[in-house]
């Protein structure tokens, strides 16, 4: 049972007025209900797909900190063409943080919340940068004996991409995987696994250097983008991996086009008929991010038996059930020390983490900067 | 059994040096293996799709005819930056046409194909624009007493794309559709087929006078792209239909992101708590002409539960399986003379087909002009 009633969490508010603020609110621990089961968290990553809601698209050059060192107000200008986009959340005080892990020190009265009593859990639930979470049991991810919560923290949005990646292959009936701004934290886990699946991986990396740092993690075919002989370099990947679903963090300009293209050119390498309708194979590019948030430019010189899309992990979880999700939740924990471990570059607290030198260090999305939140780093517990 | 052992088939070649040629071979007339039929070709339209294979992309303002009025051979040059996209075919002497009717008048031995002695049937075999096909007797459609091959010439191009939309649109889960270039021959037919369904159908259409042409059809949506209003009309219509599918013919430009925009805007009039992954309804745009061969841009304001991707008449009915296919055919024949109902604007003869001022208005895809070809017309059969 926490001896106090209140604790930390840290808020996101896009004001009317253009303007983001970022808080340490005080907010009542809830008694969990019959099903549900209190943490104390103590490590939740800064995820890239944490930024878009913290910092509301605000600009963060003109961030100014006001407040205590305890109980600092950060505020930022939201530039007016980005205000358009934030309807949907003016004047909501937002709670961030989408996974974590943590020690349950309080439980319901249900016997599935019971067992977990003390237990060091991982979730996915929102609102994990907090010094307490309530929520439901069946939500709780187990650890295994001897993991710390640092360990888990990050056991659900890159693992569970990285497996949603290969499930989705899978069921879509390809057999290999290209994978762009490869060198990410993801991109590594990514390649982590391909390797101990066996999985052909192309991995297009944006700065030559990245190339160096895949292949030390046993990376196969590694390929710039800002090289004079990608497209050329591309395809052979393509051709020797037989890869025709791709998934791409940047979004927007040429790159999905061309990785299309490079395919459908890789497949015509297989001869056949000719048909001005190109390939019967299926090249398919999914979004999943937008490092570049300018518009994609398609240019449809690659049959019609192509296809591109969003992809969401959430929506893919729930597209292939609860059942098939907890059994990539199980291969995670089991795997949480190696295949999907995670490395930070620091670790702050809630008031540290609206420092603004640490903010324009954690606020851009840079390969090799990833931080973890400790809620209750400093804090009497 | 014919008169005669030879037939004039039209062919279509890329010449390596940069020429488009267009003759009429005389071919040996088949026997029929025993499955197969012979049938004397009376009718085969002109669609869009044929113009690809028939022209190679080749400049026809630079087309001249030479040769015989009974024998022309028409040439025109392909542009470089077109003959990149023409490795696969330059040097082949190519047959031309997608589809036709005809009376069978010769069969192989099997039950299957005498059965169809002396019947109007129309098929879908390619090579139509000829005065004979041999072809395997189950891709007959026999047509219904009392119809005639001009009547049953475009039983599948168009009717089956039309049938093809409205089955995507139920195998993919949505309940309305969007069609672009409304004002077609295949869009018109459209309408009537969602009339007939009872399915609601948002028409875009680019220019003003194409709005009366569809409304006097009986079209409820219909919005103009060159309109200021646009988008709003688009939005209240998808908002009227509940469309979040669409087929769009145009390809190139902002017309397929500015329709995912305007679903999205659709969707999130429902309300619901703010995601910034956008509304969780999923958005698609099959692409299945190229009226506008210029790139496709997306601008990526629509969540993340979207997708564009090509559509083919061929690889959809490859994925029903032939059973789902039939049924469909067999539809198209019982209202061949009502929903499914072509007309045409000139009957031309396969050497009339290559004079000059028939290519200038034929060659181009244009609303309201539609031939057909009579391989036999003017020809002793």
């Amino acid at each position: 049972m926490p001896p106090q009633s209140t604790g930390l969490q840290l808020r996101s508010t896009v004001k009317a007025e253009g303007v983001l603020e970022l808080s340490l609110a005080r907010v009542p621990i809830p008694d969990p209900q019959p099903d549900e089961v209190l943490i104390r968290v103590d490590a939740s990553p800064v995820n890239p797909s944490d930024l878009g809601l913290m910092f509301g698209g605000a600009d963060l050059s003109t961030a100014k900190v006001s407040g205590t060192p305890d109980d600092p107000v950060v505020t930022a200008n939201v530039p007016p063409v980005v205000m358009k986009t934030m309807a949907g959340r003016v004047g909501q005080s937002l709670p961030v943080g989408n996974e974590g892990a943590g020690v349950v020190i309080r439980t319901g009265s249900s016997d599935q919340a019971r067992t977990l009593m003390g237990k060091t859990v991982a979730i996915l639930g929102g609102a994990m940068y907090a010094q307490f979470r309530c929520i439901n049991a069946s939500q709780c991810l187990v650890l295994p004996p001897g993991t710390t919560p640092a360990e888990g923290a990050s056991c659900f949005v890159n693992p569970l991409t990285a497996l949603g990646m290969v499930e989705t292959m899978r069921l879509e009936g390809h057999s290999a995987l290209v994978h762009t701004a490869a060198a990410s934290n993801l991109g590594q886990m990514l390649n982590k696994l391909c390797l101990a699946d066996r999985i052909g991986l192309v991995n297009i990396v944006r700065k030559p250097q990245h190339m160096d740092l895949l292949k030390a993690i046993g990376a196969q075919h590694v390929v710039s983008s800002s090289a004079q002989t990608f497209l050329d370099d591309l395809k052979e990947a393509l051709v020797a991996t037989g890869a025709t679903l791709a998934f791409d963090a940047i979004g927007g300009g040429k790159l999905a086009s061309q990785i299309l293209s490079s395919m459908e050119a890789a497949a015509a390498r297989s001869g056949g008929e000719y048909s001005r309708y190109g390939s019967t194979t299926h090249k398919q590019v999914y979004i999943y991010g937008g490092l570049d948030r300018g518009p994609t430019e398609l240019n449809r010189n690659f049959g019609m038996a192509w296809g591109i899309g969003g992809w969401l992990l959430t929506a893919f979880l729930k597209k292939i059930g609860p059942q098939a999700a907890q059994k990539l939740r199980e291969r995670v924990a089991a795997e949480v020390k190696t295949t999907f471990a995670s490395h930070y570059t620091k670790e702050v607290s809630l008031a540290e983490a609206l420092r603004l030198e640490e903010i324009a260090i954690y606020g851009q999305i840079s390969t090799g900067q990833k931080y973890l939140i400790n809620p209750n780093k400093g804090l009497a517990t």
